[in-house]
């Protein structure tokens, strides 16, 4: 393991990091709030970042461990960064609760341990948002595409941070793909500020909410969330923007590209749809007479249903007051997650298509055994490694929600809260059943759950693998 | 298919379940109760299994597919022709209550649709445990061994009936194995029967609660379960049975042959009573305090461990009042269930070992990409068939158990009800938490509910694949 690479990789991405502290710092000065949280986070940051930058270098030898073990350590690190400025605001009750914040921001699971939020300082609010929309498409590629030279190739650094089982190149140069990556989402991001205002969102709360969906993260700067508008036009934009934010950005390229063709040909992108619609039609039925039309049953459906399925997690109605069947297809949904290559959490819809289309080959080798088959998706077939790997992400990851939801045990709450908490932290999505529902917040829980919950956070957002081999012996050994 | 072969061996399969039914007939006699119920279902079952019996026969080709669609549909002929007494007794509300509590007798689920059972007729009640007893071992293993010329190698028939991902051959002719472990199972149970009279058990329920344990399915004679007799001595031989049952069968071969070494370096084994002995010690601790002394809390907590590993599902205490984190230990214990070859029921130590192994072969691939390595069970290599083939299992469980809960959650019961009855179906365990906790019962779910929980338990019980056979398109198609 290259650990002197490693750590200059992370002192670059610090001082990325800490460029984007001044975002929250303007918006402090602009409101005529105290800077000092900012300042005094700089003060921590940028002398750190400059010491790794700074190292002596030694050779250039970065594979895809040491991509793995790179996102791993900077994503922990930018988790507690990310909590300085929330610490030194003084609104929080205790430092594991800035980091809890910081973690949900930055994985995008956008779930509080704050009880309310409207008297918060702007900065503050601001500095939430940034943290999702920067965790959203991934703190490396942003440096990978501000800095494409350093000094690695870094195409391990973005496969490692990229979410879903396949990671496709637009174009061959890693470094522009980033590039090309995070324009397609400043668009789509600043198109959703301005359809946000236009159906009458405030500014302040515009951008805000806008940072949050294109991250698919879920802080509101209300305490409400999107309920708090009661605007159904609000409610129809940020649907719109949760769909166009839970579809593989790769689509978009292609679509600039002129390749319409291949984008309706997605295997992927056909599944999301479909569950999208089949969800929206059974929930709408199910919750049918709690509401006062049926437009009100769709809306309200089609948002929670691209809500958990982006895990955005934003909330329009209390899902948690819900028949049992809509809850249970909710967090099904969660689990599923948004497309790959997205800015979207949970397991990806590439990645259930891959296990489903594995175990149709599974029983299709039972009956025909001496039949040798493979598995296509978009009409290529899909290398053995990559099923087992996916096989092995969905094995780890079942078996991680219940080891984590064993400690959050001890807290004392219900089966289902203790659950489905962890597959909302797990997922990204934010909010879970009971306890952890919609209108709820993650402030009870003790310390030692929400750094579990943390923990699990992180896992989930970085896909497994990248935290097991940060805590493998085997990666610290000398090679 | 060679669908006329696979009716002959089901004809004659419905004729060796037609001489159990003996069994119960003569237990009525002898307690002067009616014979009716057993002999119209005998009326019923002998002449459909003479008519497929003697059908003409053509070729003898039978695969792997023949003999898991053959094991598909025999269990589902045995659990509705098992429901058969229950139904003629007239002591159950509806025809869909008797094929509940057949399909949970047959599959060792042990859960029952009934208040109470301490009124019904000793002749049912014994029909019930015997049920269970058949299931355990399983009844094409018993065909096979009493009839072993069915015209075809029955090795397809035993690997689609046996637990567990390998299936391991105690002697090369297959017949001749079924044989032995019929052999080892009977005198397993005839010394529990013993067991239990000596420790003060009266001899109906001593035979009853032996056969029980020993199919690891969990009906009782009594209301309460294990917790009527309030004697710590009982408590004990059901601990130890309920370990004995759980272990793969082929390790009493190996140790009759004198092989103690291998039994020893079993690696499943030592997997298993690692996690009894660890399980144990934690919930001891967590309900030390409900408990009047020490001791009492580690009989408590060894019972409830095995009693839900092994997914026999007796109840000494209801673990539906202990602390959150023992009720989620439970269930996680559940999924995890007994060895591989025993005639516990869920996932199988082997699996989970052979998915752990694999995620650690994934890390390791990370970190040192170009090494070629090998998953172990037992020092021998793990073909790479049986270890996807084992992922595909898991994938397929976790994905039923959901969509399972699904359409049980339109009963309304709550979440952890709806989650962990689907759990404790599929994974033939019996009790679940909270309105299916182990002093309640299954009768208040709706006939819908109570068929998709039969399924459940069938797709539990044969793990997945024979369901998954039958219900393809391919298998019904001409070859």
């Amino acid at each position: 393991m290259n650990f002197k690479l490693i750590l200059r990789i992370t002192g670059t991405t610090l001082l990325v990091g800490a460029a984007t502290v001044l975002l929250p710092l303007f918006v402090a000065l602009l409101y005529r709030e105290t800077p000092t949280p900012y300042l005094f986070t700089l003060a921590i940051i940028v002398p750190l970042g400059l010491i790794f930058r700074y190292l002596p270098r030694s050779n250039t030898s970065f594979f895809a461990r040491e991509g793995f073990f790179t996102v791993a350590l900077i994503w922990i690190l930018f988790g507690l960064f990310g909590a300085l400025p929330f610490w030194f605001s003084g609104y929080y009750n205790s430092f594991v609760d800035c980091v809890f914040e910081s973690f949900s921001g930055f994985t995008t699971t956008g779930t509080t341990v704050l009880t309310a939020v409207e008297h918060l300082p702007r900065g503050i609010l601001f500095w939430r948002s940034c943290t999702h929309w920067l965790g959203g498409m991934g703190v490396l590629i942003l440096t990978t595409a501000l800095l494409p030279s350093l000094g690695i190739s870094s195409t391990y650094l973005i496969r490692a941070e990229s979410p879903g089982p396949i990671t496709s190149k637009l174009v061959p140069k890693a470094s522009q793909s980033s590039k090309i990556l995070y324009t397609i989402y400043l668009v789509l991001t600043l198109l959703e500020v301005f359809a946000l205002r236009i159906v009458g969102m405030p500014w302040f709360d515009a951008v805000n909410h806008a940072l949050s969906t294109a991250g698919t993260g879920g802080f509101s700067v209300r305490n409400c969330s999107i309920a708090s508008y009661a605007n159904p036009a609000i409610e129809w934009v940020i649907i719109l923007f949760m769909l166009l934010f839970s579809i593989n950005f790769s689509m978009y390229f292609l679509l600039l590209c002129g390749k319409v063709k291949r984008v309706l040909q997605s295997d992927e992108l056909r599944f999301f749809l479909t569950v999208v619609l089949l969800a929206t039609a059974a929930i709408s039925v199910n919750i049918r007479t709690l509401t006062d039309s049926a437009g009100q049953a769709v809306r309200q459906a089609i948002f929670q249903v691209l809500s958990v399925m982006s895990t955005c997690g934003f909330a329009s109605a209390d899902f948690d007051l819900w028949p049992e069947f809509s809850r249970m297809l909710l967090i099904v949904l969660m689990l599923v997650g948004a497309c790959a290559g997205s800015t979207g959490g949970g397991m990806k819809c590439a990645r259930i298509l891959l296990l489903l289309k594995s175990v149709r080959r599974e029983i299709h080798s039972i009956i025909h055994p001496r039949a040798v088959s493979v598995v296509k998706l978009d009409g290529e077939t899909v290398d053995e490694r990559t099923i087992s790997s996916t096989q092995n992400y969905f094995v780890t990851t079942i078996f991680f929600l219940f080891f984590a939801a064993l400690i959050v045990c001890f807290d004392g709450f219900s089966f289902t809260t203790n659950l489905t908490a962890v597959i909302a932290c797990v997922t990204n999505a934010g909010p879970g059943l009971d306890a952890v529902g919609p209108m709820c917040n993650f402030s009870a829980f003790s310390p030692v759950s929400k750094i579990v919950l943390s923990f699990c956070m992180i896992v989930g957002r970085l896909e497994v693998f990248p935290m097991l081999v940060l805590f493998s012996n085997n990666a610290w050994k000398k090679s």
